[in-house]
C-alpha cells in the first residue's frame, strides 16, 4: 500500500501542513484560566478536523475541567482497534521576551514550524489525524481507530482518569498509541519504552506580614529568600544525590544488563552540550546521562521568586519567597507518596522563624512498556520501513501523567511512537517541530496500523 | 519665638499638608528609566516650593543623572549656615497588588498620609521647607539656610559626590541637617548617630543557552536555581554569621560601654514582633536586635527570580536564575572593598557547570556622628523642647549613601533629625507618614536653628 499512501500524501502535502499550523494559532494554555474560551475553541477545531479527516463520529466531551475530544472510525468490530491519545493543550509561553516570533503565530524557518505546541503535542497528534485521512481516502484502513485528545496534559490530567473510568466501553482498544515524545535523531530512530512520573508542588515561605526596609530590619528579621535557599540547597548532596529521607525507597533498581543496553544508544557528549549550550554534563554520580534522565528520579526547581525583581535596585527585606518544585519519578515510585513526602519534608525543614505554605500542583505515575509486545513490534517494524533502520528502545525522561491510568483502566499497553527531537524546545521559548519529522510521522503511522493488524 | 511659630503653623496647617501631598502625586521613581520626565517635573515642583516658601533663590541643577534642587535663604553671611539635605526620589512600588490604595494618590486614613515617599523622604524634607516658611514669614530667621534636595538617593547617589565636589563654595555650611530617619517612638524620641553603608550587587547564574524541558533534561543538566540557592545558603552559618572570608575584617568593634548604652533604649519584643508580623526575632548570635541593625553589618537577599513564576505549573528547567543582594555596612568597612569582595566571592563559589554574571548596582559608605557636637546638642535641645523628653541617641540601620562624601567634601558634621517611625513601611507597600509626626517636625525644626545659632 506504500505507493498509494505516498501519492496521496505528496498530493496533499501543503494542506497537511497548513491545517496543523491553523491549530497552532489557538492559544490553548491549560494552566491559565484566562484561556478557558481558547480551550473550547481548540477542542471544537480538533473535533472538526477529525470529522473532516474521516472519522464517523466525533464529539467534544465535558470533564470537570477542559473538555476531551473523542473521535472514531470503525471499519469492522472484528478488527483490532487502535486508540490514539494526544493533547491539544500547551504549556505557558513565558518568558515571552525570549521568543523570536509570537508563540501563537506559527512561522516557518529553516524547514521548521516555530510555535508553542508545534511538537508538544498538536503537531504530533495531528500526524495521526492526517494518517487517518490518508488511509480513509485511499480505502486502505486495516484497523479501527479511536482518538482521545485531551486538554489537560500539561497540568497533570486531573480529570482524565475519571473520564476514562466512565467511558471504558467507548475507549476499548487493543493498543494505545501516543506520539508525544522524541527520536534520538533522524539517523538513530528510537522508541520510548516508558515515561517518568511527576510530583509537582509549590512552597511559599513567609517571614513577616509585609515587605520591610532592609536597613531598618535587615539583620534582625529572617530573610525568606535566604531561608528558602537553604531549604532548597539542602535537598541535593555533593554527588547530586537527593537527600530527602525516603525519596529513593521505592526506586526500581535497574539490572546491569538493562543499564548496558541503555548505554549502547549513541551519545555524542560535545553535540549534546553544544545543542543546549551547557558547559558541563551534570547529575547524580555513578550514572550516565541516559540513565540520569531515564531510570533515575530527579528533583527540579522549576521557578523561584521573591522580593524586588525589577530594574535597578530596591533595598527591601521581602515578606516571602516562593518556589515551584517538581520531581520526576521512575518505577516503582508513586506520585501520591512522593508528593506527600516532598510536602512534609519542606514543612519539616523550615526553621521556626517562618511559616510554610506547601501544596500540590499535580502529579502523574511513571510508566513502562515491554518491547516484546505486539504493539511495540508493529511500531518497530513501521519505523524500520520508513527510516531503514531498527529503532533503539530508550527510556523517556518526560512524563505523560495519564499513562498509568490508561493502562490500568483499559487493560491495554501503551506504545510511544514520538517523532519529535530533543532540541524541539518543548516547554521553552521558540518551540519548533521539523517539517521533515511531521511528514515522516504521517508516512510511518499507516504502517503501524498495517503491521498491528497483521 | 515659640508662640509666633505656633500661631503661624496653626493658621497654615491645612495648606502645609496639602502641599506635601501634592508632591507625593509625582511618581519620582529614580530606579526606573520610564520615570525620567517625572523626575524633572518633581525637581521643578521642589524648586517652586522653595521659592514660594521664602528662598531667595532656587535652581534645578543638572548632574550626570537626575537633577539636584538647590535653594537658599541667606540672612547674614556672618551668621551660621545650616545645609538641609533631602531627596525627592522614591523607591519602586512593587508589589503593586499589596497596596491598599494607588501609591501616588496620597490618601489620608487614621491620621496618616499613605503614599510612596510620604515618609521617605518627601514628607520629611518638606518639613524643612515649611519650617523655613514659618521663620521667614514671622521674621524669626536665626541662621542662613541652604537646601540640597537630590533625586538619586534611592539608587545610591551615583552623581551627587561629583556635584558636591564641584559646588563646595555654594554648599558651604556649618552643619548638615537631614530628616530621613525614624524616632524610636513618639514617647521615646531619639536621634540617630549614624547610618549604615551599603553594597548592592546582582548575581546572575546561567546554566544553559535556553530554558529546557525538565523531563527531557532534568537530572542531566545543572539547575541554576539550585546552584544559586546553594551559593546563597552558604553565605550564613548556623549562627547567622556571614561566612564570606574577609567580610568582617574592618568592622569597628564597639566597646562594651557603648553596647550597654545602645541596649538601654526601650525595646518591647512582643510589640516589635506584632508590628511587622514575625514569629521570632532573628539575627547574628550574641547581639541584641538594636545591635544587629545598628553596629553589625548584614547580608540581605533583596530579590530572586528564575524559571516559571506564573499561575499553575510549568515543567521547565530554567536557563538562569538571578538574585539582588545587598550588604549593610558599619564603620570602618568601605563600600568599594565589600562590593569587590562580594562580587569576587559569588564568582568564586559558583560551580564550573554555570556561568556567573555579577555586577554592582550601587553603594554608600557607613557614617557616624558624635553626640558632643554643637549640632547634635542643638537637635537634642530642640526635641527636648517639643517632646518634653531628652532624645535617646541610637544607631540607624538604614543607609544614606552620600553622608560620608558630604562630610569629607564639605568638612561639616551631619545631624540626623528624623521624624518617621519604623512602622512607616519605607520601601514597602502602603508606605505612610503620620500627620502628627509631620507637624511635630515642622514645629521642632525652627528650634534647631534657634539653638544652633545661639
Amino acid at each position: 500500500m506504500s505507493q498509494v499512501w505516498k501519492e496521496y500524501q505528496e498530493q496533499h502535502r501543503e494542506r497537511f501542513l497548513k491545517e496543523m499550523m491553523d491549530l497552532l494559532r489557538i492559544p490553548s494554555i491549560s494552566a491559565k484560566s484566562e484561556h478557558k474560551e481558547d480551550m473550547i475553541q481548540c477542542a471544537e477545531a480538533v473535533k472538526a478536523s477529525l470529522l473532516a479527516s474521516g472519522c464517523d463520529k466525533a464529539a467534544v466531551m465535558n470533564t470537570g475541567g477542559h473538555p476531551v475530544v473523542y473521535g472514531e472510525k470503525i471499519i469492522d468490530p472484528a478488527k483490532p482497534t487502535v486508540l490514539v491519545y494526544g493533547h491539544y493543550d500547551v504549556q505557558p509561553v513565558e518568558p515571552l521576551e525570549l521568543w523570536h516570533m509570537p508563540p501563537f503565530e506559527p512561522t516557518i524557518k529553516d524547514e521548521k514550524v516555530f510555535a508553542r505546541g508545534s511538537a508538544d503535542d498538536k503537531g504530533q497528534f495531528y500526524m495521526h489525524v492526517k494518517a487517518l485521512e490518508t488511509m480513509v481516502k485511499t480505502n486502505t484502513m486495516t484497523t479501527n481507530i479511536k482518538f482521545i485528545i485531551e486538554g489537560e496534559e500539561e497540568v497533570g490530567s486531573p480529570n482524565l482518569g475519571k473520564f476514562v473510568a466512565a467511558h471504558k466501553e467507548l475507549l476499548k482498544a487493543d493498543v494505545i498509541l501516543i506520539s508525544d515524545s522524541s527520536l534520538l535523531s533522524m539517523e538513530n530512530p528510537s522508541l520510548d519504552t516508558g515515561v517518568r512520573g511527576l510530583s509537582y508542588i509549590e512552597v511559599e515561605v513567609t517571614a513577616a506580614a509585609r515587605d520591610l526596609h532592609s536597613g531598618t530590619y535587615g539583620g534582625a528579621v529572617a530573610n525568606p529568600i535566604v531561608v528558602l535557599s537553604k531549604m532548597i540547597a539542602s535537598c541535593h548532596d555533593e554527588n547530586n544525590h537527593i537527600t530527602i529521607p525516603g525519596f529513593y525507597d521505592d526506586v526500581n533498581v535497574v539490572s546491569e544488563e538493562e543499564r548496558a543496553l541503555i548505554n549502547q544508544a549513541p551519545f555524542d557528549e560535545q553535540e549534546y552540550k553544544d545543542e543546549i549550550g551547557i558547559k558541563e554534563l551534570w547529575g547524580e554520580k555513578g550514572f550516565s546521562t541516559y540513565e540520569r534522565t531515564g531510570i533515575r528520579p530527579t528533583l527540579e526547581l522549576n521557578g523561584i521568586w521573591g522580593g524586588y525583581t525589577g530594574e535597578g535596585a530596591k533595598t527591601v527585606l521581602p515578606a516571602k519567597a516562593t518556589a515551584k518544585i517538581s520531581a520526576r519519578l521512575v518505577p516503582n515510585q508513586t506520585s501520591e507518596k512522593i508528593t506527600e513526602l516532598l510536602l512534609a519534608h519542606f514543612r519539616k525543614i523550615a526553621p521556626s522563624c517562618v511559616t510554610v505554605n506547601a501544596f500540590e500542583h499535580h502529579g502523574g505515575e511513571p510508566y513502562g512498556t515491554p518491547i516484546d509486545s505486539k504493539g511495540y513490534q508493529a511500531a518497530s517494524k513501521a519505523l524500520e520501513t520508513t527510516f531503514g533502520k531498527t529503532p533503539i528502545p530508550v527510556k523517556g525522561g518526560g512524563s505523560i501523567p495519564i499513562c498509568h491510568t490508561l493502562e490500568s483502566e483499559l487493560g491495554t499497553k501503551i506504545i510511544f511512537m514520538g517523532f519529535g527531537l530533543d532540541n524541539d524546545g518543548l516547554h521553552s521559548p521558540n518551540e519548533k517541530y521539523n517539517i521533515e519529522n511531521y511528514y515522516k510521522g504521517i508516512e510511518t503511522i499507516p504502517y503501524f496500523h498495517q503491521f498491528f493488524a497483521e
